[in-house]
């Protein structure tokens, strides 16, 4: 089963039920085509945070220079990261190198603490795709990732949640630019898996419904440039896609 | 002018009208005494995120062994991290160290981006004060202070808003702990001023009205122990207090 968010013609926002064979998003007797332009396609959820996990696959660790991570790295990103299928992001301005990171990204079902791995499946939507676009320059130079990862429509997420039975144990996590394949990791190759993520971030914050969890990128990261089109593809979610503008 | 946020005895979410003097709050034609145990004092915000500044005093920074940053040192809590005057503060289990910083809080009154600092305080609806409890044993061993900064209830915040009119340009930051007071600092002392934060953080990420700036510790921090009570003051604004719980 698939969900999308949306915003209808009489602008009202409304979660509905997304069917991929005819790509198509029903609310009651409305169904409009994903692609209608009288609707505007929204982050599939609304999350009050977006916790981010670095360096959870060892070969894009080791190509950015860094050692695995005895524990999860952990960071955030506020709403204001937020942007939807076929938006537009906008890196900051004068930004040397802006990357693509395509991620596997987990949909909280209900509001918990303290989940331990044996029951994290319990408390678990779905899944959807991101891009953990990257401004590299202020990255290198904080010591959290705030202008570097947290800036303003950093994370696109969608085009749907799909629920756990839809999705794979090793689903493809893949990125093309401009139709050229960058990335092609799979799920079996997280460091930390879906159960022990939440375990630990649930150890100290509470997760509320529809916040999200961004699993960690698979090597193959690199620059984006103005005008590009990414797309990010979970098996068994969909295609996120987006334009970038690197101004 | 003062305003603070409760939740009435009928279980409504109200933002009433402070008046320090004969310390009630008012919605409407109810006035209650703010320690009346009928209504629940809550954050006097409810902000998307929390955005937080390290190192913004010079005699914090060297006290823990840290250079002043040459730009400002920013990090991230959501509104997990919230607890209100009054509540109980509980630390992660096992933890050796958690500590008290008292800080200054500025309050967003407006969504805005790309704020340039001379006309920064006209999206400032006002100051609070607020305890950036910190979790050292995690926060020395990660990234990005997330377990170390962003635990549940690691932001108590409060006990009003106050406008900028009844707050001193260098007013004082003072904590005590169990009446002992043990930081003493002032707003001259902030490396990087408030029009100065508002145009950094603004050029990154958009700010939401209620959104909160935490900027800053003086010197003076130290642990907390199971019991303590913490009361943080702002000159202009008012005390925040709290308990604390150390599992």
């Amino acid at each position: 089963m698939y969900y999308a968010r949306f915003r209808d013609p009489a602008g009202s926002v409304r979660k509905g039920r997304y069917d991929p064979e005819t790509e198509t998003v029903a609310f009651g007797d409305d169904v409009y085509d994903f692609d209608d332009p009288d609707i505007d396609v929204l982050p599939p959820v609304d999350p009050s945070k977006i916790v981010c996990i670095g360096r959870n696959y060892a070969e894009h660790a080791a190509e950015l220079g860094n050692d695995v991570p005895d524990r999860p790295l952990l960071f955030l990103k506020g709403p204001n990261a937020l942007a939807g299928h076929g938006d537009t992001v906008t890196a900051p301005e004068g930004k040397d190198r802006i990357d693509w990171e395509a991620e596997f990204v987990v949909v909280i079902g209900e509001s918990c603490k303290d989940v331990a791995a044996e029951d994290a499946m319990d408390v678990v939507e779905g899944f959807t795709c991101m891009n953990d676009v990257s401004n590299r320059d202020d990255q290198n130079r904080e010591q959290n990732w705030v202008r570097g990862k947290a800036f303003d429509n950093s994370a696109p997420l969608g085009p749907v949640v799909a629920t756990p039975d839809e999705v794979p144990d090793e689903a493809s996590v893949e990125l093309h630019v401009n139709g050229e394949q960058k990335q092609d990791g799979h799920l079996g190759q997280l460091i930390f898996d879906v159960p022990t993520l939440i375990e630990e971030i649930t150890t100290y914050l509470s997760l509320e419904e529809g916040d999200v969890i961004a699993t960690g990128t698979p090597d193959g990261v690199g620059p984006l440039s103005d005008g590009d089109t990414v797309e990010v593809t979970v098996e068994g979610v969909g295609t996120l896609e987006h334009d970038v503008k690197i101004p």
